[in-house]
């Protein structure tokens, strides 16, 4: 005969075992501690969720995640409107924030990735297109992961941007600000190398 | 300038980061994930917290999880009603239900565990020996963890129900079925020999 447990506890490890790096082991644990906690702490999370899904949408014009359209940086008249930096995610588009950038942002939502069959139509590729139509004196500086997903999606916004007008750049790649050249890898240096530039 | 996140995330990514095991970089992530998923997808986790903490609640009786009062082990009057296994949690209750175990539990609600601040007071003892009182051909066998807090737990149990009339055992300790010999902890070998019974 099976253990009974009660339906509304395997419903909730069941939510909880959709969220990605929760497994079936972990999902179960986090079902009996929303048990276990005042119900007030457990309902928290639960209001925290709904409100997150009625309060924050996508703007319309970078799709950055935001409680406004557009949002608080499409908003912002003093930025720069000369640059707009392509990143994958509002994540990104924040580290960019963090490190001084004062431009504008394109947020492709993903990248491309055939083996989890995310394709372009997925991404915000076709909207950026149409966000720079016509203006001939703007730069796209594409800051996708340097990895082999990131380039790819890279080179297809390249493409896709060919005859606009607009300037389109990549970020560059190197030697990160701290690392010990006798200890990264091979890769790195040799794009360090690759990327080099004139000393003035 | 700090960067702007809309404040319906950071309190979500706040709620998260409650849940046991998740970090603030695990935090983060999951918030984002509600927020990119469908939104009926991140609703039903809501509803499902929301539904489990309305529908389930705690075995006046044993202190095990259901969704009905007394729960299904103790409103089921065909199981064998001499013996309450004593278990920390309803999932020890759920393991031995399907090692074939067919008498009553006594869910305790953890364990004495002084460096979290978990004491007699925290767990189901006192409605324990309330509930054997005057029961003197009743079997209370303490399952709780072969590890230091557990048995300490079971070491007070025993004392809380000494003079009660009831026998009270404890689950043996030794060689787990289909374990190596030569591979067992020292410990484990140690239990072995000294639970050793006469073979008849």
């Amino acid at each position: 005969m099976a253990a009974k447990r009660p339906a509304a506890l395997e419903l909730l490890a069941a939510a909880l075992a959709e969220l990605p790096g929760i497994g079936p082991v972990s999902s179960e644990r986090l079902a009996y501690h929303l048990l276990e906690v005042p119900k007030h702490e457990a309902l928290a999370l639960a209001h925290a969720i709904q409100r997150a899904r009625e309060e924050i949408c996508v703007c319309s014009l970078c799709a950055n995640l935001d409680q406004s359209d557009p949002c608080w940086v499409c908003a912002d008249t003093t930025r720069e409107q000369g640059t707009i930096l392509v990143v994958e995610s509002p994540r990104e588009l924040l580290a960019f924030e963090a490190s001084g950038y004062r431009g504008l942002y394109h947020v492709l939502q993903g990248r491309i990735a055939p083996l989890e069959e995310i394709g372009e139509s997925d991404l915000t590729i076709a909207s950026l297109v149409k966000r720079v139509q016509g203006q001939s004196g703007l730069e796209v500086c594409i800051a996708t992961d340097p990895d082999l997903e990131g380039e790819a999606s890279a080179e297809l916004i390249r493409e896709r941007l060919a005859g606009s007008g607009v300037k389109v750049t990549r970020i560059a790649r190197g030697v990160p600000a701290g690392a010990t050249i006798a200890q990264v890898q091979h890769t790195i240096l040799s794009d360090a190398f690759e990327g080099r530039r004139p000393l003035d």
